[in-house]
């Protein structure tokens, strides 16, 4: 299975996270692939950017891995928080829980070279956690051989 | 075909009927699986959510069939009230009318339970159409079988 | 492969295209088919659309190629501004060469009838690269047979 992670918003994230522990848990190869705005999912804090990025790439920089908004009533943050406390009392795991497990079960990322040269976006801004840096061709490859292949 | 219906908003659930019906009618097997604001589409109503829900819960399910928002241009309102208008216009099936079509042909419903917790939605909210209550594997088993498979 | 163009925003719009020529460049027979907000993307211009539109069609068709919002972070015009800056800036080709690179790669274009229908939109409104006027079934035809379908 193929992700295309272009969202970056808390909700979306889940639903990707979700399908992706759950496809590689019964064994499947799973690659997801973040690009634009998916890359706020794996970008270690808003202040981890480096210090020569321009002002226009800061102002699309304002979200991060804590911090994520919600698609839809996001009402300035108090979305997010209710969802986190929602998910929390039904048991579900946090975002953050399906990101540990994903890496367990060799889920690989891909981070997108060209969103990351848009956003000023360096490899010490990302995630450790990311396999590869890389453009679209690499994401083609295998998504010709995957079964199963989303944008989201 | 499969199609996770993550989206809650009247466009996007056009979208999805559109293609659903019209593969089932060309003898496709189609599946559609409901989770997050998706559930919006195939719950009764507003009101029919259970009297135990927390006001977290019930904040986040302002929207139901009758009151969906669209994705762009809503206007609080007045987008989908135009959209509705425009197709009966056009002379384009409206979302209840596709949704009708979509059991004739045997359209698979599959709820998911994970968001239902979240969300503190049970059976009793959901339409009677739906076929299963179940988790991201069964949809899974489903997609890694299809030729098609969309989230929208 | 195919991609259903459904969004009007510039930045999905830059993501399917760049997936869209990329795959094509590498020998892959590519159809996006464009339907609902994903019309602005090949629509002339605002000005361009039929004397006869409804008062509401017009409304729903404030967006066009040359003014396209971007999914997060609009703010009423600055966010789309910004971000061809900065593609400018990192070197990435413009969403009108990624168009223009399409076409060249044959990349198909097929505009959705219902959703044209539904938005007033005739052929004279839409770009002349457009190479047929069909509906779902067709889209389905082609996505039956593809390794890689994508609903952005």
């Amino acid at each position: 299975m193929t992700i295309i992670m272009f969202s970056g918003e808390m909700d979306k994230a889940i639903a990707a996270f979700t399908l992706a522990t759950t496809a590689a848990a019964s064994g499947m190869d799973v690659t997801i692939f973040f690009t634009f705005w998916g890359l706020n999912i794996i970008k270690k804090n808003m202040f981890s950017v480096g210090g020569s990025m321009l002002l226009m790439q800061r102002m699309f920089n304002v979200f991060s891995t804590a911090a994520l908004p919600v698609s839809r009533l996001n009402m300035f943050g108090l979305g997010p928080w209710m969802m986190k406390k929602l998910m929390k009392k039904s048991g579900m795991a946090s975002l953050g829980d399906l990101m540990k497990l994903a890496r367990q079960l060799n889920v690989k990322y891909i981070a997108c070279t060209t969103s990351c040269g848009v956003l000023g976006l360096d490899k010490a801004a990302l995630s450790d956690d990311v396999d590869e840096f890389t453009g679209a061709a690499s994401y083609l490859a295998e998504a010709r051989q995957s079964k199963v292949n989303l944008f989201i």
